[in-house]
């Protein structure tokens, strides 16, 4: 492995492929816009996955299993959610290959579908149309349903993990009695995606509402949680859609409530994708490759030995073994790296490219004073440490590196909310500095768009609990009650 | 909810039907072929793949994800692969959907591939497409990757669980540098197989290979286990393929040696599926619906109280809230179902009809008694037991009830492998008993050919372990080493 990445300065955009590439995390598969999930890249996931899984049956969620495939017409059932999903994606059209005799394989035109199915974009159709059959009474809601999935938006330019055709997510579709318990669900799964971000993944995160612009097709009101990367883009980190009745009529699922009135059911749905793990990336790592929050880090600790000859290295053995032990019973996710077909630097320079937050060497000289060399990832120092106790230093310090990473990051977003109080400064602000911009904005989906077309940023949130105060829109000078926070974004 | 459900005698594949959808498992989906997994379904899905993956990191695998599609061309490249997988399939033809301005959503002709892409029916092909790029010298040896995914196989006739177009897998796919090691690994898999079958679902299986004829399309030897259902048919739980170097050759994978010699590298790829679940329903369930082994049930314990007023439930729910911090502190899935809702007698014949292993139920007299009514789903018997260390006895009951249901359903299929030494003998066995039929066969593919033909009946596998016994073939009459076990599958 080739040890050199691109950095930082000279070329952001490729300092992140660099980083999936050579961090193992992904790579660009023969498909078109399709990826490879690593092993080391899916490890994080499965991290990932186990985290939400476990919160979102905390708040009484199960989870289930949807069809891959919607039929065409079910999109045409909700207005605006055909424009935003039913346009780029994946059409099965036939249901048969055969040989041509001239051994080719070819599609069999015998074999045509009467009516042509989509690879889900994303489910609430299919899942409206099941909820239909689901829900008779009051008794049968709330619904509260996730789903682990593969979806598929035909998208012509493709980044791992932030953008590709296929992509690795979760999605809670839940259906309610009552507005009111609609709208307190979609918030609440919001703060579970913020506390997800922010005390796992170690990104803070803007809480906020996404103006009508920005809205997920078919919405009435869409959540976000909004991070900013270190080129001072934005990432939106996920979604949660209060969708009112929409999918409810579309579908025509009604029930009797208990007053014996039949009603429309509300809906929301919620997701986060493979996606967030670009965001991680982006959030932490740096010029010398990955950097993995503890709590995320598939190997949380990785030792290796240092050594001449069979009795060093069993002796350095013999003291890890005890060592990994001990690590384990904390819960600490440890790996005994004695592959003698790789030299030390070459692992050192491994694992610091692919973002374990800990390293320790252990040699002979360490065996004689007992003691080990630590190598933390973020901070990229060392610093020798006595042999006794070291699984408490260690709990201690995947702590403090995950509190680090957090606190670094939220230092350098809170200094990249900048106010801006009039166009020119504004775009002077996103060509020099980046970052969220918090500007007065007249609240119109005409003004939003020309600034977008004129700019490329867009209003990244509303803050929710944001402030009020009285001000000027940047573009057209028409009063505004509040400001709102633009950036570019992934 | 109807608590009537077909009984096996009157209509054993009706039987099946209603338990599946009567205990909440799954349902067909407005989509040909998909079904639904619905929460209770996809909770014991969850438990297996627990379960499984556990295994499978233990014995040294780590987790990936490939491409859900497929270039057709692809599966030109392994010449036996195509027929068996790419004739029946998905074909992805087109990327856009478009409004043809009079409100319909049709195909965008524009929008059409350039190569067809198949949704995969498994990966073989695209994965070692992949390896190709992860492969160079014995260093990268073995790869040893699952993928947890869904998978499609356009059926004609789909039953849910046992044979749906999509369903939900994992498929493990290595490479080995020696034959040895890859035989190694697909025996390896069969043998954690048939331990999750027998020790999790309390399923008793036979452990063997497939002839000639039932091996997977590209695999030099096809390893199997064998379960038997109640109605005396067999159904196939797990395959581990020993692929030899079709794949390797196929799509040029070769690896440097430590002599420096280029070669092919070795395959495996081994799988099982959600028609786990219907092999579970089908080997323990009755006439009252489902019966789920405690080691795989999302609840092992309901609690039901019987009350009148909210003093006689105050004084029960403050009892049962402290058995049940007893019962989850010995790791007992529990739930306290006090919904005011519904009445007992519905809540009984609720989590009977879906499986639950044992149902407390705690009234006034067992309050001032001390005690509770415990029914076991499995023998359908009601005991009072005593309140006072009841999370021991109750741990100590769903042990036994693990066991009862394997130990049933091992006397059954014992009971139901018969030897038969003439093709009549055999004939009138499947007829009159079915099981497995243990007979003699001269080893060709036409002779099994034309036993199918006639009977229906396959052979299921042929042993590991399988004593030598001189015989004639039932059919032919040609010498014989062995028998093999003959029988009508899923």
């Amino acid at each position: 492995m080739s040890k050199e990445i691109t950095s930082r300065v000279t070329d952001y955009s490729q300092w992140y492929n660099d980083i999936v590439v050579k961090a193992d995390l992904a790579e660009h598969s023969a498909v078109r816009g399709c990826m490879v999930i690593k092993p080391h890249g899916y490890a994080i996931w499965e991290k990932m996955q186990a985290v939400l899984d476990r919160m979102f049956k905390e708040t009484g969620h199960s989870n289930a299993y949807f069809p891959l495939f919607i039929p065409k017409s079910y999109f045409s059932k909700e207005a605006s959610h055909v424009d935003g999903f039913a346009t780029e994606c994946a059409v099965v059209t036939h249901y048969r290959l055969k040989n041509d005799g001239n051994g080719n394989i070819v599609v069999d035109e015998n074999a045509k579908l009467e009516e042509e199915l989509v690879v889900r974009p994303t489910s609430e159709t299919i899942i409206w149309n099941t909820y239909k059959g689901w829900i008779e009474s009051y008794r049968d809601l709330p619904i509260l349903v996730n789903q682990w999935a593969n979806v598929v938006r035909w998208e012509m330019r493709t980044r791992l993990f932030l953008r590709t055709a296929e992509f690795l997510w979760q999605e809670g579709h839940t259906a309610h009695a009552t507005q009111e318990e609609a709208i307190e669900e979609s918030e609440r799964m919001l703060h579970v995606y913020a506390d997800f971000v922010e005390n796992w993944m170690a990104v803070p995160v803007v809480r906020g509402r996404k103006s009508a612009n920005e809205r997920f097709a078919g919405a009435l009101e869409t959540y976000c949680i909004e991070a900013l990367m270190q080129d001072g883009k934005a990432l939106q980190a996920g979604t949660s859609h209060f969708l009112g009745q929409n999918f409810a009529k579309a579908f025509d699922v009604k029930f009797t409530g208990r007053d014996g009135k039949l009603e429309y059911v509300w809906a929301t749905s919620w997701g986060v994708s493979t996606r967030l793990i670009g965001a991680l990336i982006m959030a932490h790592s740096d010029d010398s490759g990955l950097v993995i929050p503890p709590k995320l880090a598939p190997i949380q600790v990785v030792i290796v030995p240092i050594y001449k000859g069979t009795e060093e290295l069993d002796a350095i053995s013999s003291f890890v073994s005890e060592l990994v032990v001990k690590l384990k019973a904390k819960g600490i996710a440890v790996k005994y790296d004695d592959r003698d077909t790789q030299r030390p630097g070459f692992k050192f320079a491994e694992y610091e490219m692919k973002g374990v937050p800990v390293r320790i060497a252990v040699g002979k000289r360490d065996m004689e004073n007992g003691t080990v060399e630590v190598a933390r990832r973020d901070t990229k120092t060392k610093l020798t440490v006595g042999q006794d106790g070291l699984e408490i230093y260690l709990q201690q310090l995947l702590e403090e590196i995950q509190q680090n990473l957090f606190d670094r990051a939220l230092a350098f977003r809170d200094s990249h909310i900048t106010p801006a109080n009039s166009y020119e400064e504004f775009k002077q602000l996103l060509d020099e500095k980046g970052g969220f911009i918090s500007a007065h904005w007249d609240g119109t989906p005409e003004t939003e768009q020309r600034i977008k077309e004129e700019t490329k940023a867009t209003i990244r949130c509303i803050p929710l609990d944001n402030p009020r105060e009285e001000g000027v829109c940047i573009l057209t000078g028409k009063p505004s009650t509040q400001r709102v926070l633009f950036a570019r974004a992934y």
